[in-house]
């Protein structure tokens, strides 16, 4: 315990979708999620966090820019009225100074948020000594829903809760990396490009205008529980074939929004069908794609290669990276000069 | 009545979608559908048919070749045993000459089978002396579902029905073309390619995967209702609102096929894209899209010239051809001559 951390944590890639939400503030979902959390010494955010009474205002710092977020403040103040409510004071009059970085493209469909907010969570709990994964889980979530996840490692599942205050709106750990370390996600980088509807957005409308969105909710029920009998059995050619049917109902709710919203581009078809084709006789792969362009592939370490190659022949991918699942947040000597550094800028 | 009919008939695009069927055969479908039939002075199926005790069997000659075509001799085995049914004897013992030639591409998004299909109804009705619109559209719809509506002019509704053996499921005029005769389609050629996917075998993949098909069978009970009441009350932007919203569902749920069903290329986002653009402010137009790429967009006459403007402005686009709100089948005089030159070839 002391008023600094550093942490590293990193992305999730779902394989049932979370896409929509009961509550925009507090980012409750209307379903339940399942994802992977993926290995951090692949896809990587690096994250020091201070707190100080001695500060006049919060800093972030965020891939080496000073900048003014607004989703980092939102968290920050339900992070700050939760812990006053459990009389652990912080922040009451304190300041935060956090700086972040990721090692991969922001806002390109890799969902750096979830790594992003899941560090704000490990490093606050890391500093105030709370140990529970259930408030860290919480904590991630303040800022983003898909961070719930990422303050696990393995194979994880956030659960949609119904209480209006969301306390029983948390992930859990299904299994760890241990249980099944053959899965990977084949990541085909399709467009760096800024996305033109911030899944934000593209989710509120989802929820305000689809009438298929209430039947996705009810078929993610079912396919929820049957995801995690496939994780627990290491059923693959159930899961992948979830995953891609998942990914596919969530975005022909998008389509059914209005206006319709678009993530999916030619060379995400491409991916798509190649993926239909190599699978042809037995299910070796498993598509899904985020509020973006970009390919995941989920697979097993043995048929990597023949991923990568398949990826490479479609129109307008670039980069390929291949994450596989990973152990989840890890504490890191707290990096003192860094703080000094903005501090002395400040 | 004599053994041989010329007919004149016209595709038309549905403003609320016919897609899955509850029954294959008779293509009765899961939910009631509304369209415009289109002018057949610009797009037009010219066939003639002739029935003879004398030919030794079916011959069909579509666009200049003779070709066996399952689908037509399905809808002609319908059509015979309905027509013994009825004690009318057609075709018993005879034999059909059925030569059918479209003036625009088929199978590339515009719905040949439709006009196709309305056609055979109306030849076989005018031979054999049927005057009943109930049963030439029951005729059309054994060859394909849409065909139902394509035996009426003006604004037409199929309605879904409930029987099995699909007596109630025939198409009636809502509206002729003198209702409301601005209403056009300005019909965008994006692709002539033949499809992947035709819309029987994306249909029938839907109705057997996609666990949102049922939400959207629920929703178009209300839609259908909207639709008919704005085309009646000349409500523009009400129809061409929920024209683009129905197209969006019915994509939705392609898109939850298994495997999934892509029939919007990049040059179908684009000009989704500049109609709503076009849009900002008051609904001018509306897009919706079949089984292909091809964009139609429905709009008024007031509107055309820009709406033409924009399509050409959307990259991949070929033609663009405008088709008013037409009046429905027409008689032609019997073309003998060029089924002497067909039976002289046999």
């Amino acid at each position: 315990m002391g008023n600094i951390a550093t942490v590293a944590t990193s992305p999730n890639i779902a394989l049932i979708k979370y896409w929509g939400k009961r509550d925009d503030l507090l980012k409750l979902p209307l379903n339940d999620s399942i994802s992977i959390t993926l290995d951090n010494g692949v896809l990587c955010t690096t994250t020091t966090m201070m707190v100080s009474p001695e500060m006049k205002k919060d800093v972030f710092v965020l891939n080496g820019k000073i900048r003014e977020d607004g989703k980092i403040s939102e968290a920050l103040m339900l992070i700050r009225k939760r812990l006053q409510g459990q009389k652990k004071g912080f922040l009451d009059g304190e300041k935060v100074l956090l700086i972040s970085e990721n090692n991969f493209p922001t806002s390109g469909g890799v969902a750096s948020s979830a790594s992003g907010f899941a560090a704000i969570a490990e490093a606050v709990c890391s500093i105030y000594g709370i140990k529970d994964a259930k408030e860290k889980s919480i904590m991630a979530r303040f800022g983003s829903g898909s961070a719930s996840r990422s303050v696990y490692g393995g194979f994880v599942r956030w659960k949609n809760g119904t209480r209006a205050d969301g306390e029983d709106s948390y992930a859990v750990q299904i299994a760890p990396k241990s249980h099944w370390p053959e899965v990977i996600d084949v990541l085909a980088i399709i467009s760096k490009k800024e996305k033109k509807v911030s899944s934000k957005e593209g989710m509120e409308n989802t929820a305000r205008e689809s009438g298929l969105l209430p039947a996705r909710v009810e078929g993610v029920k079912v396919r929820v529980e049957r995801m995690q009998k496939a994780v627990l059995e290491k059923d693959f050619a159930t899961m992948a074939e979830l995953t891609m049917r998942d990914s596919n109902n969530m975005h022909a709710t998008m389509l059914d929004s209005w206006p319709p919203v678009f993530y999916l581009n030619e060379s995400s078809k491409q991916a798509i069908e190649a993926v239909h084709e190599f699978n042809s006789g037995e299910i070796k792969a498993g598509y899904t794609f985020d509020a973006g362009p970009n390919a995941h592939i989920i697979t097993l370490k043995k048929y990597e290669r023949e991923v990568v190659g398949l990826l490479r022949e479609v129109e307008g991918v670039g980069e390929v990276v291949c994450a596989p699942v990973g152990d989840g947040p890890k504490q890191l000597k707290p990096d003192k000069k860094i703080v000094d550094y903005y501090l002395a800028k400040n």
